[in-house]
């Protein structure tokens, strides 16, 4: 896999120049990241679906929730070890670190979320995003009690189950595109 | 499981009234499929996570593509069958039936896609959801040149691969959550 | 996998003329089902082999039993779900919408038997059949204990485990040989 | 698992009497083998059952066939190594050491069947039962054309194939129910 | 897989002439096992290496522990039989006979443990052992306190986690190598 | 799991005072390492058990051998990233990256190994080792030959075997016993 210019290992180059709204949105992203992660660059050679992405990314990630942004950087992180995906475990197991000031929690749920000192709340939160991961049609009434149980609402539950969901989306369009992620990442809140 | 007026298992009316453009978009499906397909209700509790869904969904399956339409609800079906999703299964599996005018099609799709007569390069691309789905992590440069060998360009890839993505997420909310099918799917198209 | 007038992937053609015996099998066949469904065909290349085939199908699945005929054509169904047989899921999905005259019942049973309104008892049943088709030398006294404490007697244990193990052999012959369903099963019962 | 005087965990006498043509069958096992074998004694309480099953396991195991009677015998092992059923393991087992005369031969099989020195075509033939037992769902024509490039026939693969599904649906009967081999299988041709 | 004089399929001629001390101690194996184990052999082309297996080797199998030789040659044969080594079934399955004058008994743990009459403290040690050999990742204090509850102190644990350990090193590096067993196990406390 | 002093979950205190042997190797170790890694203080309990353990780990890790120290750390990390050990994957990831130079290197193994940048022959050891890790009792002589044919000798194997074969004991122990690594590995060569 090249470490070349390309965010991914398919040859579709971003449309040139960017449409204005883009190229502000990816100048924003250079100035609070920076850098303009690769997941959105290999978007760019269509800015519909590049638009399409970035919505439903925003509104799972960023958007009012019960679960913080930590809680659901925590999905993205122990979804992605389940599907061992590199692009996602790296960008995300940074966002894990910055957002908890807690280097090691990262590494954590990188390597075998089991170990991790979380909430009671927030390991069944993380064993149920695991199962949707594993074995999504086992899930069945009960395991929807159990997050109940422990303090969750039935739309804390809809986060839930859409994060898992979409991390077990990008894993596989990462793995399946050969999707690379950027070398700033690596060394950031260690 | 309740079969009641619910769209999922989860506590999550609908906005009420629905916004003028909601309701016009859930009219014409009315008009065109017979029905307000369930997966639509469930997300309808914000509008917000509405939009950005089938704004990603219509991007996939309806809009330009190598992929023809039946060609992406095969995938469909086929990454629905290997997470055994009750709600995909039913919905996709009519879409098949439809867009192919072939039931038998949808049947072998729903229920073991190896013995579907289908072209060898729409095997391929089936093989290469099959593997995202079981495996994502193994996808290595090989199984993205097998697609390009048989003819798909890396456009073409980069669609298979958010298809085949989009049903991995679809797939283990729809069991997370307990979405059901409408019943109006069964019996069309046989 | 072809659809010609062979009833498997292997040569071996019917005896001919078959035996006055068979003969009448046959013509029973076609006139309570409308076709000789496959299996027979395929197994009548040998009569004591088809008749040994036979007895064994008819004592299990239509001999007295505490087990009405749709709840081991349900067992039927699981079990070649577990082990995506499209011979069978086509020709005893059939049965159960027969049986049932529920054609959405079949459907839940071929996609995810854990969806479908059945009794606990039922269910039990079913997950019996799919632990014994998964992993049967987990099954240890608990597992049977489980069956009698839902009014399960040990004559019928007896019959779920022979059932669910016929459907073993079943998919697993029909996979083997490409073995292939009579065409009117599709659109019966629907 | 008891080792009192029950073929079973199930609690199902033998008719008693026997019909006099099973009380004889019963006498001849004793004399050419020592023993009634418990699989016998287990359908005991239902001659019918009893008698489906004896002609399905002689038309299998006996009659007339391309492959020998060791090699039924070797699949026989094989398929119920990989399913862990120890009544089969030990019954098997002894016929392979007794039809081989090689005692390591035996243990092999029943421990790891790739380092048992086997030939080439005995070996493509415990691949396939293997890949029957495990995914059967995967075997498409290439499988049974692998077979028929090292010599065996259409009617062999049948053979082999239905060996092969028996034993699947043995394993899991004998697991399902408790079933115990009987103990004289265990010093023989040691 | 060859048979002949060679302990492994690898190229390694044991030193020649052994040291003293090495020579001594085949000697003693000759004199009290009848043969020198090919473990050994396959080792003595490196005497550190010898010496360093033999040390951890006789630690963990021989020396003061709360488990019995017995219950640890249980657990070699438990973890071996998950993994299908031969060389550590074959080896071990005769020490277990051999400890146990129960010949079934090495059976029961080579095919299945599950059927084995062990006391219940020492079917959660073989449990315990299992889980680590299939999925350690997941052991968490709860399977621990298990041990505990069961009557297994800390070092108990220690031995169990290290005993088990040992067998899934020893069982790779045995199918990795290709290590052959020796002929006079087979026939050994039948 | 608890982060206090204790190296493992079991309560077993080091010998006190080490003898002094074991005193000097600790204080070597703190004097190059800045610690005395948690795997040594957790073997302390018995000094046999300590001095078995370091004569193999030295001897696999350090000892000359046809692979570097870095080719060995690599499969260390890569096989532990298959068990999802957390101990061994903080320590080795340290050691990669301290060996290498390169702190991604040591996120990719621990990551996913497929998109590392090795050379050929390291990859054909790694996969090797996986194929240890995950289905050892798959391995034949054609993976043996395999890595003969990318340049490895039989002594090569042997030792690419052991160091395998070594972490999957590690890996299992270290998650059996709850053992938790040094602070110290986090924060180093990034």
């Amino acid at each position: 896999m090249s470490e070349d210019n390309q965010p991914t290992a398919l040859d579709l180059p971003m449309v040139d120049p960017l449409p204005e709204a883009t190229q502000k949105y990816f100048d924003i992203c250079v100035e609070k990241l920076g850098m303009v992660p690769n997941v959105l660059k290999a978007n760019a050679f269509n800015i519909e679906k590049l638009n399409a992405f970035t919505a439903m990314y925003n509104d799972l990630m960023l958007a009012d929730s019960g679960l913080s942004k930590l809680e659901r950087e925590m999905i993205a992180v122990v979804v992605s070890s389940i599907n061992s995906c590199y692009y996602c475990l790296v960008a995300h197991g940074a966002a894990v670190r910055q957002l908890s000031g807690d280097p090691k929690l990262g590494e954590m749920l990188v390597m075998n979320y089991r170990v991790a000192n979380v909430t009671g709340k927030q390991r069944a939160m993380l064993d149920f995003a695991v199962k949707m991961t594993k074995e999504s049609a086992a899930i069945e009434e009960p395991d929807r009690q159990l997050l109940r149980e422990v303090g969750f609402s039935d739309r804390d539950i809809w986060d839930i189950a859409n994060v898992a969901g979409f991390y077990n989306m990008s894993n596989r369009v990462a793995s399946a595109t050969g999707m690379w992620p950027n070398d700033e990442y690596h060394a950031q809140f260690r």
